[in-house]
């Protein structure tokens, strides 16, 4: 059993680390954290800081929004950088920047301690249901010593490559996701208007090669109006900017993620950031003015 | 059993033919067709055209290339219209136009038949191992008798609506299929160029949301750049092609169809309309400078 830091108890954070406390392990968490109690309440113990909880922990997890929010946790006033000593090992689980990534690795390294990046898939009813996809890059050693943790939380887990490389292959189930959604939605939306039953239709196409995950949940929620997040407008929208820009800074085209992230941008424009991605049809509706049902 | 004629003997009719044979049903093919022999030697009769085909059986079937060709069998110089009398059954299991197919409904009912469109997907390897997914569009009772013929050759049978409904329900289809290909694509090739193995990201894709048929078999070819049909980019380009005049048609704006189906037009100035729809791959490779892999 390990001492564990844990940084970012949020809707994801707090279910995570509750597997993590059940699992057996102490947890070190920050009495500055809004949600410090309830973790505390679990078993948790309370430091002063995110500087603290690395003086106190073996491992710290960080779960915190995007970027800037890491490079603040990591090496902001009062950051983990501080508390760190060599030996010791920092597993980030947000969905952040590849090229970030690889940056605060380095600067960890630089410290002593190892970096895993271990971003995870599947929402909050996988963190709930300790049932996430968890894609990890980072060394083989490291990998090791965080697998048992990971297993905690999560249950498809896959070392994908050194550092960096959980990140990147976050930013391509993204891409993946959101373009998945948003062909169902014009596929659908081709079909309602040719005068056929869409709900008939994407039964149809579930036994065949357009077969997939969005086609049974997205297309399901599409065809029933049910856009309560799941999975936010707002966060899809952070994560194919992060795939966008890490695109321009590799000089690569992703031209069908480009105009997708501009679908999501309508929806934010209509002030459908907080609903689910599935609503990236709305937007596809707005441009056929026509829609696949009523509200 | 039934006196079933069958035209258009090609890649995917032959093998549906022969399980029709196999299955007890007597089958009628005209005597012009390059592979008559070949039929009449599974135990089918061979006829002196295709109006005397409508003469001799009760059913039939049309699996030809596109939209001009069931109008020519159909409707053409002894065409299946002259031999048809009231109470018999026309089934068009080729892919082509939702729109067309409401007219010939029209035109084969004005003759007191019955009109059945029911395209197919599952390619050559469903054909031969009566797995085909077949949508079908049309009354009730003329479903109702089709229905052996279809348990006969394919596993997964949907009854879409009225005539249309199978042939819209099969663009919807090959929309998402060619729109996810192109989005595994995309998301493999910022794997690799992160500096990430797109085998690994693939692998660790496969369980979560991200995952797809497409993911799974094209996403496979890709990155071994298996591109021996399949199912070739020359006919999924006529399927988007559909789609698209579709789409005008009906005043929809289909935007991301519209660009995949330029990459497969770009596929084709490459003289690549020969190899399987995996190869959309290539033509982002072309715009990106970068290969997933070499051959």
């Amino acid at each position: 059993m390990a001492n564990i830091g844990f940084i970012g108890l949020g809707i994801m954070g707090m279910p995570m680390a509750g597997h993590l406390i059940a699992a057996g392990h102490q947890l070190f968490v920050s009495s500055r954290s809004a949600r410090a109690a309830e973790a505390v309440a679990l078993g948790a113990t309370a430091c002063d800081g995110n500087a603290a909880i690395a003086r106190a922990a073996d491992i710290i997890i960080t779960m915190v929004p995007d970027t800037p929010e890491v490079e603040q946790v990591l090496f902001g006033a009062d950051g983990v950088a501080e508390g760190l000593s060599p030996g010791k090992l920092v597993i980030d689980m947000s969905s952040i920047s590849p090229l970030a990534t690889k940056d605060f690795a380095a600067r960890i390294a630089a410290l002593g301690a190892d970096y895993v990046d271990a971003p995870v898939s599947g929402g909050e009813v996988g963190a709930k249901a300790a049932t996430l996809t968890i894609m990890a890059g980072g060394g083989d050693a490291a990998f090791a010593r965080a697998l048992p943790l990971f297993e905690a939380m999560g249950k498809n887990i896959t070392h994908v490559g050194g550092s960096g490389a959980g990140q990147t292959a976050k930013v391509a189930n993204q891409i993946i996701v959101a373009l998945n959604i948003a062909a169902v939605g014009e596929a659908l939306l081709f079909a309602a208007k040719a005068g056929a039953d869409p709900a008939k239709v994407r039964e149809a196409l579930l036994g065949g090669f357009a077969s997939s995950r969005v086609l049974e949940v997205h297309g399901e929620r599409m065809l029933k109006r049910s856009f309560t997040p799941g999975f936010r407008i707002d966060l899809h929208h952070k994560d194919l900017a992060l795939a966008l820009s890490g695109a321009n800074a590799l000089g690569l085209p992703l031209p069908q993620t480009a105009f997708c992230q501009q679908l999501l941008n309508s929806a934010r424009g209509n002030g459908e950031g907080g609903l689910d991605h599935s609503a990236i049809v709305r937007q596809l509706e707005r441009l056929a003015g026509h829609s696949l049902g009523d509200e």
